[in-house]
């Protein structure tokens, strides 16, 4: 399947991007010139879902190479590392991230010379967005194998093309079942505070002549109680050792719920996404992040003036409650019962 | 504790309401002059909450009999019939409708001349008003008890005074505690799709200075799982002989995730919540609302055109995930476990 858009791309020396902020009412390809300005991109949610923040962050270094003009190799080295530095700051949770900016890191360590640190770091860039495209094939056919009978799925938040540079991790499954003839049906929750649900992940459906019903957050465990889905599939942004899933806000009782009604909850994620250091969840830094995302929806206030906001942006889904992990590898079930 | 507002009166031969649509940006007190205009607010929820739905019908019809200009018995009885029948139609779910409703009826069943029914009518819906004051009052005191060494409480929906006549019933008891000069902090999640956490309980708390945490619904989760609360109370629309209760679409995950985390989930309703005539919550007639309530938001479009949705506005939380049901009459804790 070809996507209907393309999320991340390097062009003419810039960075150009699918400005996610404005989907689905304005489709805007922004070009980015500098590090900083692709580190303002992850920061305000320009680019955002895991997998692609990573291949951003990976760009982004690279542009920092492209445009310096320095010749003296540890000057240069300086500004890379200050690059680097700028963008492990922008986002805490995902790990993607912090995967790419290691393998940046190898590549830097690797050569000695400006000019081959130039090209070598836009390489590497390049080779993730390739192979996050690769990845995201194969969790569509690993997963495809899991779904292929099921009539409707319940996703959350967008773990779809627009959150990688393929077909997407959540959605890929559904993709492949549609390239097959096979029609999925799939609710979308709407995905408080930055709608992610309803602005991108129904807009990216509909494009691929998916069928979409869009649901209030809430309305979850309504659909989940009178068995309206037959499993839940949702993204990852970051995975201890343990299972233990960090993802968006909301996951965590979409996964209890799923549970109680002996629904099928799956993790569709690269392993990049699985974090080696970390032992569970309780260790994983989630995000949170300004009041206004929750005290206004596009720019229109919801509540009185001075009333205090709490905006975490991700959970943490005790691996007892997942029934597998999709990857580029296979699917691994769950052992906890 | 005195509410700083009024929900409804009956002033000036009109039914006089605080417009909720418009609240918190806005306090409008509308004059409702004819039966329609109260159905019209009761079905575009310009009055909301059960208790509230409840007395606003009892109005509904002391209205049409005062408005009436006939003279004859029959025609008038038959005048009243059809406003009961308008009413009916109005809203599903809120037992309390149907409720308020056969009181009327059984007042046009005892009284055989217009101006005794005109007069009694007019008496009846007053008094419910003043009932539904009291209840308030009590289910607070009963509530009271059960919450006193709770710090912090989590809501949903609005089952607050401005679900009611009075102190309201879910946050009656956090009132009660304020009086007493014990400050319980509520996490107040934002109700999608009406937003009536945002928008009413979010103000109705910070009128009467009670600290108050915005979270989206789907940040509910996190908050129990994180153990950030001591307890949870909301209101009910109906709750049937089995104790399977129905409120806001919302409430039955959070019981199912309170549960799972070991944190008491409790009902507040008054007992004309309770509908003898339904044996468990499958029969509950859960309203559905139209699209647009979901697709936008305070008229601000937030997803694609053409993209279906499902609105159910209520759901059904069974007996099991409930710790205790607090009314005028006492806490009455769940025997199923």
């Amino acid at each position: 399947m070809r996507v209907s858009f393309q999320t991340i791309t390097f062009k003419g020396g810039k960075v150009r991007i699918l400005d996610q902020t404005l989907l689905p009412f304005q489709i805007v390809y922004r070009d980015l010139q500098t590090v900083q300005e692709v580190a303002e991109a992850i920061k305000n949610l320009r680019v955002r879902g895991a997998p692609l923040i990573g291949v951003t962050a990976a760009y982004g270094i690279a542009l920092c190479a492209k445009n310096s003009k320095t010749k003296d190799y540890h000057t240069f080295k300086k500004e890379i590392e200050s690059a680097v530095s700028l963008i492990r700051g922008t986002r805490p949770t995902a790990h993607n991230l912090f995967y790419a900016l290691k393998r940046m890191e190898k590549i830097i360590e690797r050569h000695e010379s400006v000019e081959s640190l130039k090209n070598n770091l836009l390489v590497e860039a390049e080779k993730m967005r390739k192979e996050d495209e690769l990845l995201c094939e194969k969790i569509g056919e690993n997963g495809f194998e899991l779904i292929k009978d099921k009539k409707t799925i319940l996703t959350h938040c967008n773990a779809g093309a627009l959150a990688t540079c393929g077909i997407g991790t959540a959605l890929a499954p559904i993709y492949k079942a549609k390239e097959r003839g096979i029609n999925i049906s799939v609710f979308v929750p709407e995905t408080r505070p930055w709608l992610q649900g309803a602005r991108l992940t129904a807009w990216e459906l509909k494009q691929h002549w998916i069928p979409v019903t869009l649901i209030v957050d809430s309305a979850r465990g309504y659909v989940l109680y009178k068995k309206m889905v037959n499993c839940c599939i949702v993204g990852a942004d970051r995975i201890a050792k343990n299972g233990d899933v960090a993802n968006k806000i909301g996951t965590y009782p979409l996964a209890v719920v799923a549970k109680e009604n002996n629904i099928p909850f799956y993790v569709a994620a690269p392993s990049n996404t699985f974090d080696d250091n970390i032992e569970s969840g309780e260790q994983i830094n989630i995000e949170q992040r300004q009041e206004n995302e929750v005290s206004e929806i596009q720019g229109i206030k919801i509540t009185s003036d001075g009333i205090s906001v709490f905006n975490p942006v991700f959970d943490i889904t005790p691996a007892k409650y997942i029934t597998g992990y999709i990857t580029e590898k296979g699917v691994k079930f769950s052992n906890v019962k």
